[in-house]
């Protein structure tokens, strides 16, 4: 079945072409992550989705041409374009170089650009970037492998080095094992911690310490085992993108620990202020990560050997995709190879 | 109207006496500040109280003999008193002297002590108290004014030193103008900062700008006022001891800023996840301070010139000043002259 919100084919070739201007760089895609954002923004959960719309911001792709202020890229490079794709340069965040908490950051979908047309994503057989809003993927990264790292490794990666939780030693946890959660999980043992995967039952025990090497395992619904964690964790990464109750991962912080939330919940989620008081815990959370930081997580996945646990398919699976990413049937992610499925010749 | 959980004034003449150790300071009780807790914990707010009980956790008094061990003090010395008397001094809080998280905390009165026996506070001709929970009151600095400076002084103190947030230039708003928040605007002011007194009517505004010095003051109930006021604090010191929305303080927050609760509030808070994570904020809080940062307040506030502004009474007096304190009726601290009550003439 077709999904209904997503555009033909022959539409998607097209989709984001502009004419490459002076700091421009023409990409055509190779591969494309689905986050599960993108399930928000083609079903319109955020209330502000607009038609046609081409999802996509884990885009790795090929470089094919260069406006004249381009040093930086060439024609053949691969490259990498995430969330944003804009900003304004001029307010505090941008000028601090963490340009995705501007207020007029441009998304790579769903949004307008400088020239008043809208933004189209990554399933699509080319994108006009920004050069600002380009990284190179660095040699000894699979591009395939490179895809997740754009959104859902970066969105792990910067709030470790932005809160001082980098060195090793460290013991985190990591609520929810989803695309984030198992980029969290790999990034953390990479960084040398102990890490914890937290979750509501004990199905997931088996992958998490052996195929993603956790240390430990808790199932949040056993009162005995939460006790027994209370006061051991120094972070926990909360993936979890739904309303959930906040005491029960602030009881594992030890003092100064962070509740970093990574999910987008309409809803409102509460806690009681003695459980922050009492051990100066911190509730935070953080929006993907800077340019800067994008290219140094990519750089730490090589230095490291960490691979992403991807799922790849066709354009032509892209609406099953969705419907299994939503179910949280994927292990962990998956990255449509775009290249691959000759888009161009279906147009 | 004798308040029923109140002691006789006999008792409270001898609640605290235990013969004085060789780690132990006799201290005469000279002038005990009144706490919002203290409220709480002669009414059972909070659900764990046990009488007969003597309230005070702000006393300054006067050394009149100590033991074998102590060498810091001698006999005429003026100290101070706070929230808490006893620590385990080996687990990771005590060991890196923020002896204020250690979870075997004892409080100043309401708790049991090392010896098996109740704790008694500051409502009381003299103190018996380890030489690790008392700090010296330096030259410069009257005993009255010292008293709330070891609770609400040190409390907003804290959080402004562990979280950064000392240097001259910030932008600090302080919600809530009680006993912690009056000091919050002395201290932030002391050290430079721009600061806006925020409060849900403008019924304090020229106390707030004209006594107490802040630069700025916003009604949270005036919608057009707080839009304007969006993105521009580096922190919120969120003084509002009952529920309350979290929302309209975190859109004042810049990028990066903390809203520090110091309000111990047993119903839930709550806010949306991206409010925090699309600026990168800290819903955080702090619970009074360590000894060490006591003692730095004191000196802070000596060479500030910083003084609380407070209403002297005498013990015949507490029942009423716990009444009007409920009812926010006291600018800003009530101090009780406890030496000048001469209690112990009248046991």
């Amino acid at each position: 079945m077709m999904h209904p919100l997503l555009v033909p084919l022959k539409w998607l070739a097209h989709a984001c072409e502009r004419k490459t201007g002076p700091e421009d760089v023409l990409v055509k895609v190779l591969y494309c992550g689905i986050c599960h954002t993108d399930i928000h923004q083609a079903k319109n959960h955020l209330g502000a989705s607009k038609y046609p719309m081409v999802p996509g911001h884990e885009v790795v792709g090929e470089v094919v041409e260069v406006g004249g202020e381009v040093s930086k890229y060439s024609a053949g490079d691969v490259v990498g374009v995430g969330v944003i794709v804009g900003c304004c340069r001029e307010c505090r965040p941008c000028k601090a170089s963490v340009e995705q908490y501007c207020n007029k950051r441009i998304w790579s979908y769903n949004d307008v650009y400088t020239d008043g047309r809208p933004t189209q994503g990554g399933f699509s057989s080319a994108m006009v970037v920004d050069q600002k809003f380009v990284v190179r993927i660095p040699a000894g990264l699979a591009p395939e492998q490179a895809a997740p790292l754009l959104c859902a490794g970066v969105t792990v990666y910067s709030p470790l080095k932005h809160f001082g939780l980098m060195s090793p030693g460290l013991r985190g946890g990591i609520l929810g094992l989803g695309g984030v959660g198992h980029m969290g999980v790999k990034v953390a043992k990479s960084m040398g911690h102990h890490v914890t995967v937290i979750s509501s039952s004990g199905k997931k025990r088996a992958e998490a310490m052996d195929d993603l090497g956790a240390d430990a395992y808790l199932v949040s619904s056993d009162a005995d085992q939460m006790a027994a964690a209370a006061d051991s964790l120094d972070y926990v990464i909360d993936t979890v993108p739904v309303k959930h109750p906040l005491e029960p991962y602030l009881s594992l912080l030890k003092m100064d620990g962070k509740l970093v939330l990574m999910g987008v919940i309409g809803e409102p989620l509460s806690f009681v202020s003695p459980m922050v008081m009492l051990g100066r815990k911190s509730i935070t959370g953080s929006f993907i990560g800077s340019m800067e930081e994008t290219e140094e997580v990519l750089k730490f996945c090589v230095e490291k050997g960490l691979t992403s646990q991807i799922e790849v398919v066709k354009m032509d699976y892209l609406n099953e995709a969705l419907e299994r990413l939503e179910r949280n049937d994927v292990r962990y992610r998956f990255v449509v190879d775009v290249a691959g499925s000759k888009i161009e010749d279906a147009a």
